[in-house]
């Protein structure tokens, strides 16, 4: 797979010299990812797009070419591909679509091509996608502009899709938060490469420590359990399972050809192995995110400290819902220090209520006091709007950058522009923030779920 | 109840000249909030605060004050109280905590505020809350100033809560996303004015379309559920109910002195009456912005048009789960005309797949033909980061801003900032965005769930 992710130069096959086509952008996109190797345009029309010199066919290209990534018409793929092979092409990005999705005409062309890619050793990504990024060594075939669509630096995080739309999306909440991606894969109607070969790849890739999978169906199922059960003990793996309905499977059908089977069984095997399911890519994003920046908690002990009390009270009804959770009284020594060092007003209990008056010494007084052997959850939830804690909100980033600890911290607030600044500024601390306390709590639910499969247990 | 949404001159007792205090800041919202009437600081230390001339007490006030906003330590309530009495208050809101959630002492406290106002007849909202907000007269009794809080312009949302935390959250969301108050009310312990005067205030309210509710416990089930159907003919009522679980219901007690109740009762009661019930503040929003901009539907036949599947077919598994809601086959004129208009490699179906190559007609052209009889939801899904389509993006708005039809028109996006920056475009066409297709699904679930029961039936 190293080819795809780190390939010794790349052939845009169908690339354009006219801005805003397909074949043009993702030339631009691979030309300003920062890639050090040879690209190589091929359209047998112009003789240089981009300040790049353009080949008539990949064949006539002297330099060595790995990866090739291709913009065609569903009836020249199989010309392609043999002239791909003869070149010595590695790996082959089929971005085009009008294949398996269309019926079994496109199918055939798609059999026929991964025919061809074996008899020489190639593999595919695709066809009907938006193909590979690596955020690491600078690999990017997005046909998606980066002023319409920004790019996340390099990372811990892999995902592979077969959504495109949803790679995108997430690709850019990923980006805007700060966080990083390792390997990023849209495979579309997965002819070749599949999630089996990918999670091998990832499995022992050492820049990845979260695998995030949309996945609308599974061709083999018994492989990709097999796979899992491999990945699994190694690393977490969140799942987007779609196409569990009948209106959905019949979507996810003309989408990208999936067949998409039960999802009642499905869901019982995913779970049994610990796999955190999700139900939409916000929760995707926040199991990625707590899993990208924060140790992974083997006990589910939470406290909470807060300077407002509502999303504390959805949190704990959430919590209630999640086996592995839970949110223990304050043990007597504790809530001892907090009333000797906290004031008179406020209330230590579990949730430790701050009460609009705290400012960033007392959540460094609360917090101080909640780290520990009794809980390895710690969740502080901000007000950032209340003027005492926004007053001292340096203090509070200042504590949180330097803050050491073996618990598992992320933090909670919800407001407008002033609280998506300091939102921001929390997370540079490497403290995950999620808006919604109630999502924060499910994501928890299920990370411990893992964590008593496969590392308290 | 209108002394307190448009009350003839405020007095704030407790105001304090050092910025940053809440008896502060509370005087500078009303000062910056457009309130035109007479505002007077109580203060015997000082002699003037932020520019206004402060009075020792409040009988010494010569104008008429129809609402006292108080900051005071608990000891102080009962004379303050009474000498608002003598005043001729009408309104009084006690920002102040230390009362009922701090227990019995407190609790008693708060009776006797009551007894004292009931006598006068005057009102009380609190304690232990961040008081009105009245988007169209002025009135604002926050504590946090607006450089940390922006506020929402006048609009048809009502909002109570029990919680000042979700209230200032929910607020900013409004205001960032061009939304607008009527009428917002934290009343925090709920002493005096709650749920039940509020609903039958807000259900003659012409400026209030939709109301939402955050509430940890009731008092009095009973005329809870008759003052909702008096309302709930006249306008949907969307509630977040905490304190469901145990836990929850103890933190409810320690934050508002509420007692939880059995929440699968309050959820039957609720569901069968058409209630909006939601289970976090994000689904409220979603909600409350559908209700806030588009006609309720009555049949709730979906259609989908989209430049990506995977958000459809995620969207597509949560409708199954919604009994008022469906995505019929699109009737066999309708395939035939977009056969004819769209080009050939575009998917027609429902959802309709414009394929990545969308451009602005294309949506007009779906749309276009997918507005009348068959469908009263069309759902808009869009990839902004496709160039086909944010190249054509002028158009696209335009075309939103131009259309006249009685459907219920719910748009989707999910992105970084380009997308961020379309979707307030849009939204400013009167078109709600929500950036995940299965809480959009949700909340159109619910919303039919009203309609079925108050409109269609």
């Amino acid at each position: 797979m190293e080819f795809f992710f780190e390939p010794e130069g790349i052939a845009v096959i169908g690339a354009s010299a006219t801005p805003g086509k397909i074949g043009h952008e993702i030339l631009r996109s691979i030309a300003s990812s920062g890639y050090r190797g040879g690209i190589f345009p091929v359209n047998p029309r112009v003789e240089e797009i981009a300040g790049f010199r353009t080949y008539p066919s990949i064949t006539e290209i002297e330099d060595r070419v790995d990866l090739a990534v291709m913009v065609i018409p569903a009836s020249k793929l199989v010309d392609i591909m043999v002239q791909s092979r003869e070149k010595g092409v590695k790996g082959v990005v089929i971005i085009s679509g009008g294949f398996k999705e269309m019926g079994e005409e496109g199918a055939a062309l798609e059999r026929e091509a991964v025919r061809i890619a074996r008899e020489g050793g190639m593999r595919i990504i695709g066809p009907n996608c938006i193909g590979i990024f690596n955020g690491i060594a600078g690999i990017d075939t997005f046909f998606q502009p980066r002023e319409a669509m920004i790019r996340p630096r390099g990372g811990n995080i892999a995902f592979m899709t077969q959504s495109g739309t949803y790679g995108a999306a997430l690709l850019e909440w990923i980006a805007a938060e700060g966080l990083g991606v390792s390997k990023f894969v849209s495979y579309g109607n997965k002819s070749d490469v599949d999630e089996i070969d990918l999670l091998d790849y990832l499995a022992d890739d050492d820049e990845t420590r979260v695998i995030a999978i949309y996945l609308e169906g599974l061709e083999d199922g018994r492989s990709f359990l097999d796979a899992l059960d491999r990945v699994l003990p190694k690393k977490p793996v969140v799942i987007l399972k779609a196409g569990r309905s009948e209106k959905g499977a019949a979507a996810a059908k003309s989408h990208t050809g999936s067949m998409a089977g039960n999802f009642a069984v499905f869901e019982g095997v995913m779970t049994q192995r610990g796999v955190i399911l999700v139900d939409d890519l916000e929760e995707m994003f926040d199991a990625v995110k707590i899993l990208s920046l924060q140790p992974i908690p083997n006990r589910g002990h939470i406290a909470i400290v807060t300077n407002g009390v509502g999303p504390c009270v959805v949190a704990a009804d959430e919590l209630d819902r999640h086996r592995f959770l839970d949110m223990p009284d304050l043990p007597a020594p504790t809530v001892e220090r907090l009333k000797e060092e906290l004031p008179g007003f406020m209330v230590v209990r579990n949730p430790l209520d701050l009460t609009g008056s705290a400012r960033a010494e007392h959540y460094r007084t609360g917090i101080d006091a909640l780290i520990g052997p009794d809980f390895d959850i710690i969740l502080p939830f901000f007000v950032f709007q209340d003027s005492p804690l926004h007053d001292s909100i340096g203090d509070l980033i200042g504590y949180f950058s330097e803050m050491k600890t073996n618990s598992t911290v992320v933090a909670s607030a919800a407001g407008g522009p002033f609280t998506d600044q300091q939102t921001r500024e929390l997370q540079e601390t490497g403290i995950p923030v999620i808006p919604s306390a109630r999502r924060l709590i499910k994501a928890l639910g299920r990370i411990m779920r893992y964590s008593h499969i496969h590392r308290s247990g």
